[in-house]
C-alpha cells in the first residue's frame, strides 16, 4: 500500500513550528509494519491544498491529511477536499450535536464559527474525536481513500493510534494482529547493537518479527514489530526473540516499552522504601531534574546538592578528613558519596563528579567522570570518560550517573564498560 | 519568487528523526522576507527523487534540496539531479583536491567512495562547504534554479546563510540589505504583545520593517526584519521602531538577538563580580540546570539546593527560627533566601518554592510559587500563582525565578503582573 503524508498550515509551512506531527505519524506506521511513501507540507492556500490533494489522490493508495478542521477561516481541509472530490458540504448534525454537549460540559455557549467543523464532504464517513472539536473524517479523492486529521498534537495521536491505523491496516491486508516491542538501552551505539542481534529475526521462520533501531543519544531504542495472525500468535511469536535480545543486550537494558530510566530507578527506590541524595557538579542539577519531579519522587528525593567546585563539597558536607582541593580522587568520590548519605539520611546517594577539560569547546572536548553511590549494601565506585564536546559530555555523565543508580538497585555490576567511554 | 524545499533520506521520510532542518530553513528565509510555498519529502529513492524533482521544477522558481550528498550508495541527489535536468556527471577536480586535503589534515587518508561526492552534474555551479565533505551545488532543472545542500545540520547552516540566502535574495531582486532584530521576552503571551505593538510597522512610512512573533512558552520571540538599500539604510529604519519595541514591551523583554535569560542573568552576576546560591523545590534542579553549565558560570555559581518537602530546608539551612512544616509564607521564603546566602556565602541567593495541588495531573492543576532573593541590596520576594499541569507550572516557575533574579540585577521592579500568572 502506497502511503502518503500530508501536513497543512502556515505555521508548519513557514518554520514557525518543527514539524513533529509528520515523525510521529511516520513512525507509528512504521510500528504496525506500514511504510510512508512521499511527504508533502502546503499553507492554508486553497490553491496549494487543492493541488496537494489532488496530486496524492493520483498517486497513493492512501493518504493522511493533518490540520485545517478548526473553526477558524483559514481552515480550509473540509473545503477543499470536498472540492476535490467533486461533492458538497453537507452539515453532520451528529457532530453538532456532540460539539454543542462538548462546549455545555464545559459550562460554555459554542461559537457561531464552531459550527463550520460540523460541515463534512457529503460522501465522507465520520471520524471520532474524544478529545477535541475538530471531527475527522475519511473520503476516497482520485484514486487513494484520505483520513484528515486533527493537528494538536494529542488529538491527532489518540485519533490515528484508535482510528485511522486500523483502518489503514484492515485496507492493506495486513495480518489482524500487530504488536511493537520496546527496549530501551544505555551504553551500547547502534552499529554494535545490530551486530549484537544479528540473526535474530531468524528465530521466527515464519519472518513475522522485524527489528528495527531508533538512537537518540545517550539512550538507544530497540524495536521488535511483531505480525500475527491474532494477539495469542503474536506473543508466542514474541516470547522466544524478546528473551534472546534481553539475554544478548543483558545489562545494557534499561528500561521496556513506556518505561523511562528515572521511572525504572525510582520504582526501583520506592519498591525498597528507600530515599535519595544526589550531589552534582558540571551536570549542573539535571540528574535531580530528571527524577525529583516525577510524581511519587517526593517520598523519595531527599535532597540534591549542586556545585561547579570541588572544593565547595567541603562546605556542603563538612569533608575535613578529604582533601577535596585538587584532583578527584577515588577515595574523595567515596567519602563524598557516605557523607551525603549519612549527613541527608537517605537510604542511597549518588554522587556524580566531573573535571572537564581546560580550554573552549570542541569536538575533542572531554570529561572525566567520577561516580559513588552509598548505599545499605556499601559503596560502589565507577570512574569513566567521556569525549565530545561539553554539551556531550554533560549529557553523557546525567545518563550514566542515573545508569549506575540502576544498576546498583537491581543488583548489577555498576562497572560494565560502554561504548561512548574513552577509558 | 516562488520557493520550495525538498527534503530526502529515508531517516527524515520514515520519521526516525525530526525534520528540524525544514523549519530551520523556512524560518531563515522568512527572516530575510522569503516565503516557502511547498514542502517536499521523499526517501533515498531514485523513482520518488526523480518525480519531485520535475515537479518542483514545474512549479517553482527556486528549490532548496536538503540531504543526499554524502559518499554512500543511498545518497543519490547528485545523479538524479543530473538525470533530471538530462546532463552527465562529472568530475569536480577542485572538490576532489579539497576533499583530499580535508582528510590529510586530520592525519586520514580519504576513502574511495568519497570520490563519488566531486562528481557533480555538467551544469552545476559548485557551493562551497568550509565545514564537511559534501559539495553543495545549484542547477536549473525546469524553470526553477535548485540548491542542493547537505543534510548534517551544522554544514546545511553555514552553506544556507553564507551561500544559498545571498544567491536567493540576488534572483528575487529584494534590497541589498536585511537585517533580522529579535527581542525575547517573558511574561507576556503573543497577542497581548501583538496588541502592545499595534502600528509599530508603520513607524517606517516606506514600509520597510515587517514584525513577527514566534512563542515558545514560556518565552515569546519578537521579530523585526528590515529591509534596506545597504546596512545603513536598515539601521536607520530599525533605529526608532526597535526603541518604540523597547519601550512598549518595557521591563518585559529578558534578552536581545542570539542573548539568553540565564545568559544575561550570568552576565549580570560576573559583572558584579557577584556569586549565586540557588534554592529548587519542585523545579528540581532545573533552575540550577539552566546556568550553572555555562562557560565561566564557575565563576559565578557557587551552591545549588534541591528539596521536595520544605520541612527538609531546615536541614539544609538549619533554619529553626521559622516553621517550614506547614504552609508556605512570605516570611519563610524571606528566611530561606536569607539563610541560603549567609551559609552558602554567595553574594545572591534565589529561593523558588513551590507548593504543587493535590491530586493527579490535569489542565488545572495549579501551582502556588514563593520566590525569594537575597543580596547585599537586601531582600526581594514575590509571590505567584500559575495553573496549566504539573509541566507547565514547572518550566513557568523555572522562568520566573530567573526572570526575578534577572529584574533584581537590572534595577527593575521584582513583582510586576504577567499573563500567565493567577493571582
Amino acid at each position: 500500500m502506497r502511503i502518503e503524508i500530508l501536513c497543512t498550515g502556515d505555521e508548519v509551512l513557514t518554520g514557525k513550528i518543527v514539524n513533529t506531527n509528520f515523525s510521529y505519524m511516520a513512525q507509528k506506521l512504521e510500528d504496525v509494519g506500514l511504510s510512508v511513501h512521499w511527504g508533502t507540507t502546503v499553507g492554508d492556500d486553497r490553491e496549494s491544498l487543492l493541488a496537494a490533494f489532488k496530486l496524492a489522490g493520483e498517486r497513493a493508495d492512501a493518504v493522511i491529511v493533518n490540520g485545517g478542521l478548526g473553526p477558524t477561516v483559514d481552515d480550509l481541509s473540509q473545503e477543499i477536499a470536498a472540492q476535490a472530490a467533486g461533492v458538497e458540504l453537507v452539515l453532520h448534525e451528529e457532530w453538532l450535536e456532540k460539539m454543542e454537549s462538548f462546549f455545555t460540559r464545559r459550562a460554555r455557549t459554542m461559537p457561531p464559527n464552531n459550527r463550520k467543523q460540523a460541515m463534512l464532504p457529503a460522501t465522507a464517513e465520520m471520524i471520532d474525536n474524544p478529545v477535541g472539536t475538530a471531527c475527522g473524517f475519511a473520503m476516497d479523492i482520485g484514486k487513494a481513500r484520505f483520513f484528515f486529521t486533527p493537528g494538536v498534537p494529542r488529538e491527532l495521536r489518540k485519533m490515528l493510534e484508535e482510528q485511522v491505523i486500523p483502518r489503514m491496516l484492515a485496507r492493506s491486508g495486513a495480518p489482524a494482529s500487530i504488536h511493537l516491542k520496546r527496549f530501551h538501552s544505555y551504553g551500547i551505539g547502534e552499529s554494535h547493537a545490530d551486530q549484537l542481534l544479528t540473526g535474530i529475526e531468524d528465530l521466527d521462520p515464519e519472518g513475522g518479527v522485524k527489528l528495527g533501531f531508533r538512537a537518540h543519544y545517550p539512550q538507544l531504542e530497540t524495536k521488535l514489530t511483531v505480525r500475527g495472525t491474532d494477539m495469542n500468535d503474536v506473543h508466542r511469536k514474541l516470547a522466544p526473540i524478546a528473551a534472546e535480545v534481553k539475554q544478548r543486550l543483558g545489562n545494557f537494558i534499561i528500561a521496556e516499552d513506556d518505561q523511562t530510566l528515572e521511572g525504572v530507578v525510582l520504582a526501583a527506590l520506592l519498591a525498597k522504601q528507600a530515599t535519595l541524595a544526589v550531589v552534582e557538579t558540571f551536570t549542573a542539577g539535571q540528574i535531580a531534574a530528571r527524577i525529583a519531579h516525577l510524581p511519587t519522587a517526593e517520598h523519595v528525593f531527599r535532597r540534591g546538592a549542586v556545585v561547579r567546585h570541588f572544593s565547595e563539597l567541603h562546605n556542603v558536607f563538612g569533608l575535613k578528613s578529604v582533601a577535596l582541593a585538587g584532583e578527584m580522587t577515588e577515595e574523595a568520590t567515596i567519602a563524598v558519596a557516605k557523607a551525603a548519605r549519612e549527613q541527608t539520611g537517605a537510604s542511597h546517594a549518588l554522587a556524580v563528579l566531573i573535571e572537564l577539560d581546560e580550554g573552549s569547546d570542541r569536538i575533542d572536548l572531554g570529561g572525566t567522570i567520577w561516580i559513588g553511590i552509598a548505599s545499605p549494601e556499601g559503596v560502589d565506585f565507577r570512574r569513566s570518560r567521556i569525549l565530545g564536546g561539553r554539551e556531550w559530555v554533560r549529557l553523557g555523565a546525567v545518563e550514566l550517573g542515573l545508569d549506575c543508580l540502576r544498576r546498583q538497585l537491581q543488583g548489577l555490576p555498576v562497572v560494565e564498560r560502554i561504548d561512548f567511554e574513552k577509558t
